[in-house]
Formats: C-alpha cells, sequence, structure tokens
C-alpha cells in the first residue's frame, strides 16, 4: 500500500531553481504576506497533514465509500476529523482575502497544497477543492451581502460549496440545460430541477453547503444564452449569517463509481428550492467560464498527483521484489534473483512514472504563476489584465487537463504493471490509483472537450494559429540560448524539430480546415497529445538546463546526485516519450472522411 | 450496460470468407466429425448460451463477487445454474477425444466459443477455462489409468481442474518454487506448500477439484530444472474413480480484485496433500511449456472479448446520446443536438473499438488454425510436426497475448470515455469492462514477460531473427499478390515501409545486442508493440483484400455495405492505429544505458 511521502526536494527545486517563486511573489500585490520563511510553514505543514493524516486515510476510505440513509450522506470513518483539522489548520483560506478570514496568500501556494493533498488522498480534497469555484464565483459575481453571508464560513471550511451543472440529459451541451428559476415576490427565486453528479454534494463534514446552481429564468433564451446562476444554500442563512431553515434541496442518491469512492458524488433534487439570484440573469455561463481555466488547471494537477502516488507505490516493490536475472548479469549475487528494478523493462516503467510526476509537476508550478498574477489582477479590478492572463493561461490548460490526466492514468496503470499480478490486487493499493485516476479524463471536461477548446477555440478561431506560433518562437529562444550547453544538445536539437513540426501542422490544419471542418474534430485529440508531448519536452528540457547549470558551476554539491538524475529523467523522456508525438502527428493529417464517411447505422451488422 | 449479442456475421466472414475453415478442416484426421451444420449448430448454440444465460450475469456477478466461508467458496446467484447448462449442453468437451466422452472437434471450435463465452461473461469462462490446461497436462503426460480416472469427469465439466504455479515470492520465476513434495512408500507423494493466485482454486460449480502442482522432489536440483508436476485433487478418486475421501488442500482466503471478481481466485495450502507424480520428475516446467503457447492464446481472446464488449456497449449510447452539434453541419435536425456517434473524434474512439475486435479477432482465428493442427499432430503421435507447428505459433503468441491484451484495455477505456462522466458509473457497466481487462496485461505472463519471450526467445536466439524474414515475406507475397488492386494499394504500399522497417530494427536490435545485452530488454515492449501492430496491419489488409474482391465481383450483393464497411475500418486502422508503430520504432532504438545508467538509490531523493 503507498504511504505518501510529500516529494519536498522537487518542490523545491521547481520554486527555488527553476521558477524562481521568491522574485515572482516580489511582483505581486501580496507580496508583504510570503516569505520564505511562511512558504517552509506552508509546505512542511502541508507535507505533515497529508503524510499523517490524509494519506492513512487513502485506502479505507475507498473500501468503505459513502453512505447514503435518507438524503443524510456520511464520509467514511476519519473522514470527519480530518476535515475538523483541516479547517483548524486554517487551510482553506490560504489563498483567500483576509477581509473574510483567509490569509491572503498567492494562489500557487494553494495549488501546491492541493497537489500534495490530492496524492495523499484525491478523494478527500474533491470536498474542499469545490468549495474554491464556490467561493470564486461569489466572490467575483456576489453583491457585497452575498459576499459578507457566506464567505467567511467558506474560507473558514465550516461551510462547503458545489457547482451545480450537469444534469441527466447534459454534461458538456449545458445548452440543454432544464433546472427553472421562478422568480419569486421578495425578489427571491425558487428553484427546480435536477443535477446530477454533483461533487461533494451531501456530506457529514460542514454544518452547512452552498450550492451554485445553472438553471434558467422563466423568459430565457434557448441554449446557452438562457442560463443563469444561483446560491442554493441547503440551509438557508439567518440574518446574522446563521443557519437557518432547512432549504428544498435534497439528496436522491450517491453514484456507484469506479474510484474516488470517498468523494460522495450526490444526485441533488431541487423542489422549489429558494435561490438568490448571482450575476446578471442569462450571463451565468459566461460567469462559469470565468474560473473555468484555473478549474481546469486544479484537475491537471490529478494527473500529477496519481503518477507520484503509484510511483512512490511500485519504486519500493521493485527494490524488493526479486525475480530472474538481469540480462547483462547478476546484480544481487547474494539473492535468489535480481530486484526487478535491474531489469531494464521495469526501469522503463518507473521512469515514465517519474517523467510524467515531474515533468507534469512543472507544467504545473508554472502555470500556477500565471493563476497567480490572474489572481491578482483580479483583486486589483484590472480587468483587461485578467483577460490577457487568462488568453495565456487558456492556452495551457487544455493540454495540462487532457495531456497530464491521460498520461496520469498511463502511470497508474504502469505502477500495477510493475506489481505484476500483485498489482490486481486490492490490499497492495496499487489498482485503486488506477481506478481513482480513470475519472481524470472524464469530468471537467473529458479529453475530447479539451482537445476540441485547444485546436478549435484556443488555436484556430481564437488566434489562427499565431499562439502555436508565440509559444515556440519562446521555445526557440531557449533553445537559442542554450545551443552550446554540451548537457542540452540533443534536447534543444528535438525541440527545434518538433517546434517546427508543431507550426507546421498547425498550418495544414489550418489550411484543411477551410474545407474540411470535421478534422477540426478528428484531429483534435492526437493535436492536443501532440501538444503535450512537446510542451512537456520544454519543461524537461528547463529542467536540464537548471540541472546542468548547478553540475557546471559545482553549485549544491550535496545535491550532485538531484542534479544528475534530473538530466538523466530528461533524457529518458526524450528518448522513449516524446517518440509518440510522431505517431499523432501522422494520425491527425489524415481527412476526416476516414472517420465520417461511414454510415451510423454500418457500425455493425450483428447489432 | 453492455448486452452481449455474437457478432456472428463477423464470425462467419473470418471463418467462410477469409481463412477458409471448412478446406482446412478437411486437412485434419477428425475431418470427418466436422461438417458445415455441425458448425452452424455450435456456434448458434454458443450464441444462444453466450447471449441468454452467461451475459445476463455479467454484471450481477461483478456485484456480488464470490464468498469465502471457513475453506469453501460459493460463486455468485446465479452461476451454479449456469455452469450446469454448460455441463448439460456438453461444451467442455467440445474438443477434447471422444474416448473420453468429448465430441473430438477442432480445437479452433472451442477457441471461438471461449471467444464468445469470454465475451459474454469473462469471470465465468474462467472456470472452464482452467479445466483446460489440466485436461492438456494429463492427457499428454497422463499414465493410462490417471487419464481414465480423471479425463472422463474434466470432460464432462462436472469435475473442474486448475494449474498451481504462482507461490507468494515467485510468479514469472518458477525457479524459486518452494512447494515440496514427499515420497511415500505407497508410490504417492505428500504435498506441502502454499500456492496463490489460483483460478477456479476452489468453488462450488463441480463435485470435485483436480490440481496440477508444481512442486520439488527431496532431492530436486535447485531452479526451473528440479520442478516436478503432482495430480492432487480435492477429493481422492476411489478405485472405481468416483470421490473419494476428502484431501489435504484447503483454501486459505480469496483475493479481493480490481476485477473478474466472480472468478475465485484462491490461496490455497497444502498441508501434507496427497499427490500423484505425473510426468517424469524433475521435468515439470519442461511439461508446462508444452502448452504455454495455446495457453496464451487463450488469454489473448481476453482482448478481443473486451474490445467487442465495450464496443457493443458504447455504440448504441453514441448513437442515442445527444450532445452539441457537429463541426460541419446538424446532422439530427429536429433534436435538440446532434447524437454524439456524429462527432469526428466519437468515431475514432469507436472505430478503434471496432478495429481492435475484428482486427484481434482475424489474428486469433488464423492461428487458431495452426492450434488445430497442432492438437492433431499430438493425437497422431507426430511429435516432430508438433514441434514445428509449436515454433510456428510461438512466433505469434506472445504478440497476440502481449499486443491484443493492451489494445484490448484500451479499447475497453475507450468505451468509458464515449460515455464521459456516465462511464466511471458502474449501473453503465462499462467501467467493470475496464477493470475485467486490466487482468489481461498482467497473468499468463506480464507484457514485458511477453516481450522478452519474443524478442529475446523466439526472434534472437531461437532464430537469429530469421522468423521475421520468414514472415514479412510472407506479408511481401500477399503485397505482390495485391499491388494492382485500386482497394489495396495503400495497405500494400504502408505494408511494404513496415516490413522493411520490421526487419532493419530486428537486424539492427541483434547487432546491438552483441555488446549490448541490455537492449533486449528496454527494446522488449516497444518491439512487441511495434510488431503488434504491423501484423494487425497485415490481417485488416488481408480482410480488406476478401472485401474487395466481393464488391468486385459483385458477389453476396446483399453483405455490400458490409464489405465496404470492413475496407472503411481497414483504412481506419492503417489511418490512425498502424502510425503508432513508428514511435515504438524511434524508441526501442535508444541505448539501453538510458534506463540502466540511474543508480536505484537515485530514483527519488524524497524516499
Amino acid at each position: 500500500m503507498p504511504v505518501y511521502k510529500a516529494p519536498l526536494r522537487d518542490i523545491r527545486f521547481l520554486m527555488n531553481e527553476v521558477f524562481d517563486f521568491s522574485s515572482h511573489y516580489k511582483t505581486l500585490s501580496n507580496s508583504d504576506l510570503v516569505d520564505a520563511d511562511t512558504i517552509d510553514m506552508i509546505l512542511e505543514g502541508a507535507a505533515d497533514f497529508c503524510e499523517n493524516t490524509l494519506s492513512p486515510l487513502y485506502q479505507s476510505g475507498d473500501s468503505e465509500g459513502c453512505h447514503w440513509n435518507n438524503g443524510d450522506v456520511t464520509t467514511p470513518k476519519g473522514y470527519k476529523e480530518a476535515y475538523d483539522q483541516f479547517v483548524q489548520g486554517g487551510w482553506q483560506g490560504l489563498s483567500y482575502p483576509e477581509q473574510y478570514g483567509g490569509q491572503g496568500l498567492p494562489l500557487s501556494l494553494n495549488i501546491i497544497k492541493s497537489e500534495m493533498m490530492g496524492t495523499a488522498n484525491w478523494s478527500f480534497t474533491m470536498y474542499p477543492g469545490l468549495s474554491m469555484g464556490c467561493m470564486n464565483t461569489i466572490l467575483e459575481f456576489g453583491t457585497e451581502q452575498q459576499k459578507n453571508t457566506y464567505m467567511p464560513h467558506l474560507v473558514a471550511g465550516t461551510w462547503s460549496g458545489t457547482m451545480c451543472l450537469t444534469e441527466p440529459q447534459c454534461g458538456t451541451d449545458l445548452g440543454q440545460v432544464k433546472t427553472k428559476a421562478e422568480p419569486q415576490s421578495n425578489g427571491h427565486y425558487k428553484i427546480s430541477g435536477t443535477k446530477i453528479f454533483i461533487s461533494a454534494g451531501e456530506h457529514d463534514l460542514t454544518e452547512n453547503i452552498v450550492h451554485i446552481v445553472l438553471a434558467r429564468l422563466p423568459d430565457a433564451p434557448k441554449g446557452t444564452k438562457g442560463i443563469s446562476l444561483f446560491i442554493v444554500p441547503k440551509f438557508l442563512p439567518t440574518e446574522d449569517g446563521q443557519i437557518g431553515e432547512r432549504n428544498a434541496v435534497n439528496c436522491g442518491s450517491i453514484e456507484h463509481k469506479m474510484g474516488i469512492k470517498a468523494s460522495a458524488t450526490a444526485v441533488l433534487n431541487f423542489e422549489e428550492a429558494t435561490g438568490f439570484l448571482i450575476g446578471e440573469p442569462n450571463k451565468g455561463l459566461h460567469a462559469m467560464f470565468t474560473f473555468m481555466n484555473t478549474a481546469r488547471l486544479g484537475t491537471a494537477v490529478q494527473g500529477v498527483a496519481h503518477a507520484e502516488l503509484s510511483f512512490q507505490g511500485a519504486l519500493p516493490y521493485a527494490r524488493e521484489r526479486l525475480s530472474m536475472r538481469a540480462l547483462s548479469g547478476k546484480k544481487d549475487p547474494d539473492k535468489v534473483a535480481d530486484a526487478i528494478i535491474h531489469h531494464a523493462d521495469v526501469r522503463r516503467m518507473l521512469l515514465t512514472q517519474k517523467a510524467i510526476a515531474e515533468g507534469g509537476r512543472a507544467m504545473i508550478y508554472y502555470t500556477a504563476q500565471i493563476a497567480d498574477k490572474m489572481s491578482d489582477a483580479l483583486a486589483q479590478g484590472d480587468q483587461a489584465k485578467y483577460q490577457e492572463l487568462d488568453a495565456t493561461l487558456g492556452f495551457y490548460t487544455p493540454i495540462l487537463k487532457g495531456f497530464l490526466t491521460e498520461m496520469g492514468f498511463e502511470s497508474a496503470n504502469q505502477g500495477v504493471q510493475v506489481f505484476g499480478g500483485h498489482g490486481y490486487i486490492k490490499e497492495w493499493g496499487m489498482e485503486q490509483i488506477v481506478r481513482d485516476a480513470r475519472i481524470a479524463t472524464l469530468y471537467e471536461g473529458t479529453t475530447g472537450v479539451q482537445a476540441l477548446d485547444l485546436l478549435g477555440r484556443k488555436v484556430l478561431i481564437g488566434t489562427r494559429g499565431k499562439i502555436i506560433a508565440t509559444y515556440t518562437s519562446e521555445i526557440l529562444k531557449f533553445c537559442g540560448q542554450h545551443a552550446r550547453n554540451k548537457y542540452l544538445r540533443r534536447f534543444v536539437w528535438d525541440l527545434t524539430k518538433i517546434c517546427t513540426q508543431w507550426g507546421l501542422l498547425t498550418t495544414r490544419i489550418w489550411l484543411t480546415a477551410r474545407k474540411d471542418r470535421d478534422i477540426v474534430s478528428s484531429a483534435s485529440v492526437d493535436y492536443l497529445m501532440f501538444s503535450g508531448y512537446a510542451m512537456m519536452a520544454y519543461f524537461w528540457a528547463q529542467q536540464a538546463a537548471v540541472a546542468s547549470d548547478k553540475i557546471e558551476k559545482g553549485d549544491g554539491k550535496e545535491s550532485i546526485d538531484f542534479y544528475k538524475a534530473k538530466l538523466k529523467v530528461a533524457n529518458f523522456y526524450f528518448d522513449r516519450l516524446l517518440p509518440r508525438s510522431q505517431g499523432h502527428a501522422e494520425a491527425m493529417m489524415n481527412p476526416s472522411r476516414g472517420l465520417t464517411s461511414l454510415k451510423s447505422e454500418h457500425f455493425s451488422f450483428d447489432y
């Protein structure tokens, strides 16, 4: 059973050596709140909480699952106590305004904390995670009164929140939302409808649950332009902001899922529940989009989390399990067989996990700095800057969400594979990671939805391909700077090639799409995966650049093996994972009619 | 929830149109037993049993699982009744000798029957499946008395069998087996030890269970050369072959697994259990190898089974679920949105499943003919011919087992992906297929073990690469024959290229391996996957050749859409799946030191 250990050395490498978070923080308006000691305290405090409180509940929470009883939901044993500790530690308010009881620290620290928590116990982490969507919505679109009523409780964590979007007939296609909002004479609304797949929709961790609900006003236009947002609390707040009357929102059942079983996924029935409009009428979907990029970044973290946890489980097993002899001769001559870590193919699996976890972490931490700047712009009321930064982040998020969750799932499966048959047995804890990881490519927009967002919206419609030109020229600049570095030569060469190819593919799709609209869909997932492999290559090259620099300068001698390992893993990534981009490149350029010309009724002649 | 429908049109296409089973059967010594009517009766009888008896138990068996109580194991509700029907139908004896009550039909019919049964309900199919290993061993290595005692019951299915190989400390590396066999004065043996992961090791379906156990005699040499085989029945047979005294083999527990939960996986404790030597002392592992290829072929079927079942689940959902509009314009203008089958990316997923299921089925059916010839040679006592055929099959089996189970798992995951978030919910039945499919790359030799068997044993050591030259020249001959067929032009061209590349890669690894032994391990899985993509391409081209021929000749006009669909799916395979071979080609040729040079202790600096 994997026992989580926070990878603080790697986290600090990224924060201090690769991305210079301390300089970055100095550029933010809340820079006075964050110093080296604070960061250390947060990293170590989070590590302690994750290792000693959350990790021990990971497997037991899966075995027990959540319990539904007549509308009430009980989380697994120990979850309530862990959540109380979370609240007492002030963890929920880390990056929320001091005005509402938070600590006002940069969002990136919250993301890093969430990565640790999510790796230790993803199901647990979903409860406070959903509150963030709710808090962001209220902070940005709520009235002063709404903010004053809900934010202090949500920031403290004593209340939690949800996002109620999906209905039985629609998830991605929110234009089909049917839930109704009837205006009342007192200015409130009666909300009626059924929402499904509501994470943290009902549970016993908090006194109150604040639902953000997508619904239609009576006169609303059809489709996506007729959706409004409502605050529908489980208990209506009293005038002094405390728990009042029970509202008519009830949990009809919780889903039986493949994984993340300790996370309650609720069916919520709104039966003329009292709701309060938040933001402008019919602009609800637009409001949702405001936080889509940061929300998707939060889900991208799941790919890193499961790659990391599965690696932490597989590594000690590979060092201990004895089987056969390495082909190049005995490595453990005194033992009955060699530890399987000495087999090249087992190393290939472990290194895949490690390359994804560390490469993905670098991608997350880099984008977390953009998220910091966005929060800052929002706090400063600088909408223009926010929009500009959001457009930048918007290029990264579908790649990170789509690519990292796909790779996280593969990495979790490699962890099972290292264990052989034992990987299939629950007690070892490896198969749970696969089951938990499987949701990540589905929710918060499937991989296909991310791919269409990337290629259709962000690359073609949004920028006519310019975003790729801009990004690859950034990479090529890096290549120019390091062209004469002997450690980096092969990275520079491979990056140069893939940047050229990335641009070429984009142009070819752009030209093809004029006549063949479907190619945007038929090429999309291959384009997303290609982009992911290319982007992660750049992030590995950046890590290699820092490591080679340290080695050359003789800095951090006590870390020399760490830096050498970084170079080796970067090489592994370029040797073994980056080549997959070529299959995607070839596949995506085939005409879409290869997919569209088979009639629906001819997909099978037997059924 | 996927409801199984036997794909009889596709099965008949392969049997009658592609591989001409009727001519093939005429070459076998038992040809008088098999005619068109018999085959039809078997196909339709198996389809009926699978659709109406096994399929309805698929999901309930997973939910309920098996129950262990003080050494006894109860299978899920309905399994005993289904098994009784299976026995009454005479299904277990289909391809076993008439002398023991079987029907003496070719093994291929048994494989095709197993494919249908396994697709409808893999867990159920494992119980009779394990008996086959046991029967084959007794038939080939047992004394007349042993055959007469066990075979009639096993062939009838009233007794079942197991293969007891794995122990807690070893699975792949059977040289580490510790179970002891102490000779007794009466010529019997006392067997003591613990075996794990014993499929069908204990259950309530049959009156008796016949274990084939790997154990060591007191004077046995160390390692693989000191392993003998023993028959250890749960109940000792009386002199007249009926159920006698209970033997000292007990089921200590059953495993809690990720999937195949209706299949009982037993821990068996042998406590001086009475055993009977079968075959020669210390030659047990050699005997096991006799049936390894056919056993692995049986597991390869699982890849096809789960791709097929997941496709059968995803297809109707994709036709019904409405979401967004196709990029090239409305396809269901009267509906609120288009069915998702109109999105090119959803088609990509469905076609991947279909291409794997049908391409894999073709690979299985072709090799099933080799298996027929092997059984025939064995029945005729022609060891030389058997060995020759086994060497031929031995090239296919690691590719089919490794590649098809990996692709079956991917296909099962695509089925979940088509469902979006609903795929993650148990009630839809799609996630179960993923969990069930996950075992297939682990047992009966992991993908890594298959890859080393292919590249190390079969290609390099066994034939110095000649087997690839032989196989690719067969493909190139096909290409020559179809070079001027307008339907096949692109297949011929792509096949020619990949054959050249396959040969080149093999030669390069062969040359590299002289100095760098580890490359055989470091390249192995990429080599296996490359081989799988190349081989499946050939099997798709063969299907396309038949389909194009029928279209040209105007044969089977009522099937014109079927043939056209075959051509489209073949094109899809070459467009979208075959290109992945290029990533594997590039990855495998990197030097092994990229994997081996990182010290075990430097895989992590945090834990």
